[in-house]
C-alpha cells in the first residue's frame, strides 16, 4: 500500500538524490581515459612482454588478437553504445548520431574480424586446432551475435524498409542485445587473458603462479576491462543521461527514404 | 523535433509491442529450469569426470569449489535478485520479500565462502600459491563486493538506523552493484571453467585441444551460465515486471522499528 505522505517524503528527498547525481562530462572523460588505458595496457603487454607484432604467423601475429579484440569489442563498442548520451546527441535530430553509432559499431566489428583472423592464422601456422576452448566458443558466439545485431540494427533503423511498429518493437531488443554483447565481450577478454597467461608463463622464475611482473600487469588489464564494461553498462542504464525523446518519431526515422 | 503524428503513431503501435511482451511465469519457470540445469551440469562434471567430492584436501575437495560457486554466486544470487519480480511480491507489503531477498543473498554468500574455503584448502594441501591468476583476483573482488553489498543493503533497508533520504539515495546504487556482482560472478565462472579444463585436460587422448566429451560438456556449462546471467539481468531490466510502487514508502520500511 502506497502511503501519500511517504510519496511526498520521497519527493522532498529527490533534490538530495539529484544533487548527488554524477555529472555527465567528467564521467565521460573518465570513461574515455579508462578505455584508452585498456588499449595502452594491452598494447604494452603484447609489445613489452610478448615480443611485439608481425604478420608472419608467429606468436607476434597472435599478439594482434588481444589488442584488436580489446580495442574493437570493448573500447570502440563501448563508445558506439554511449554515443547517444553525449549532450549534443541528446538534442535535435537523432539521424546523424545513428550514422555515427552505426559507423563506430562497424569499425569495432572490422577490428574484431581482423583480431579473429590473427588468432586463426597463428593456430593454422602452428597446426593448433581452432575453436576448442570455452574462451574461443564464447568469443565466437559474441562476434556472431554482434554481426546479427549490426545487420538487424542497420536494416531496421537506417534502411527504409522497416515499418514504424517493427522499429518500436525491435528497439528494446536491440538495446538488450547491445548490452549483452558488451557483457560477453568482457567475459571473453577475461577468460582469454587468463588462458594466455597460463600458456605463456610456464617456465622457471616466470611461472604464472609465482606472480611475475607480467602476470600482475595483465591481471590488472583484465580488471580494468571489467571496470570499463561495468561503468559503460552503468552509464547506459542512468535515466538522467538518456535522450529525453527516446521514443519520439525521430528515433524511428530511417536514413534512406523516398523524401530525403 | 518530435512530430505529434509520430507520437500518435507510436501510441497506436504500443498494443502490438505489449502483445509481444514476454509473459512472466513461463519465463520464470524457464529461468528456474536453466538455473537448476547449471547446477546439474556443474555437479555432473565434477562427479563424473573429476572424481567426485570429499573433504580430504585432494582434488575431490577442490570439486566443491565450482559446484558451490555456481550454486551460490550465480543461481541462488539470481533467485535473490529476481524475488521482487514474482507476482505475489509485486503486490502488498514489501517487507516480507525484503527478508526473503536478504536471506537468499545470505545463503548465496555462505555457499561462496565455503566454495572459497574448498579451493584454499586444496591449494594449501598441495603447496600451490593462492590468488595469482586473473580468475582468482576477479573471484575475490566479486565476493568482497558482494559482502559489502549485503552488509550495506541489510544496514540500510532492514535495520532502523538509516534515514529515508539515505534509503532513497542508496537504492539505485544497491541495484547497480547487484547487477555488477552478477556480471562479475559469471565472468569469474567462465574464466574458472576455462582454467580448470586447461589444468585437467593435458595428457594424451583427453587433451583439451582435442575436444573430448568432458571439454564439450564443461564448455556447454560455461555457455549455460552465461545465458542464465544474461537472462536474469534482462528480466531485472524489464519495466513491466517491476513492482509498480518501487518508490513507495514501503520500499523504505525498515525491518526493525520502534513501532513494530
Amino acid at each position: 500500500m502506497e502511503a501519500p505522505e511517504g510519496a511526498a517524503g520521497l519527493r522532498c528527498h529527490r533534490p538530495v538524490v539529484e544533487m548527488l547525481d554524477l555529472p555527465f562530462l567528467p564521467s565521460c572523460v573518465f570513461l574515455g581515459g579508462l578505455g584508452l588505458l585498456c588499449i595502452a595496457f594491452v598494447g604494452t603487454w603484447c609489445q613489452h612482454w610478448r615480443g611485439g607484432f608481425s604478420l608472419d604467423g608467429s606468436a607476434r601475429t597472435f599478439n594482434w588478437h588481444p589488442v584488436l579484440m580489446v580495442t574493437g569489442m570493448v573500447v570502440l563498442y563501448g563508445a558506439a553504445a554511449l554515443i547517444y548520451r553525449l549532450p549534443p546527441a541528446r538534442r535535435g535530430p537523432k539521424l546523424p548520431w545513428k550514422v555515427v553509432h552505426s559507423a563506430l559499431a562497424l569499425a569495432a566489428f572490422v577490428l574484431a574480424v581482423l583480431g579473429l583472423a590473427a588468432v586463426f592464422r597463428f593456430h593454422n601456422a602452428h597446426g593448433t586446432p581452432n575453436m576448442y576452448s570455452l574462451h574461443s566458443w564464447l568469443g565466437l558466439v559474441t562476434v556472431l551475435l554482434f554481426s546479427c545485431q549490426w545487420v538487424a540494427g542497420f536494416s531496421t533503423f537506417l534502411l527504409p524498409w522497416a515499418p514504424t511498429w517493427l522499429r518500436a518493437f525491435y528497439k528494446p531488443i536491440h538495446v538488450f542485445f547491445g548490452a549483452t554483447v558488451l557483457m560477453l565481450s568482457v567475459a571473453s577478454c577475461v577468460s582469454g587473458i587468463n588462458e594466455k597467461l597460463f600458456f605463456s608463463l610456464k617456465n622457471g622464475t616466470a611461472e604464472y603462479k609465482l606472480l611475475p611482473a607480467e602476470a600482475v600487469f595483465a591481471n590488472t588489464l583484465g580488471l580494468l576491462i571489467l571496470l570499463f564494461g561495468v561503468l559503460v553498462l552503468g552509464a547506459l542504464a542512468r535515466p538522467s543521461w538518456k535522450r529525453p525523446d527516446a521514443d519520439s518519431s525521430d528515433s524511428h526515422q530511417p536514413l534512406l527514404t523516398a523524401e530525403r
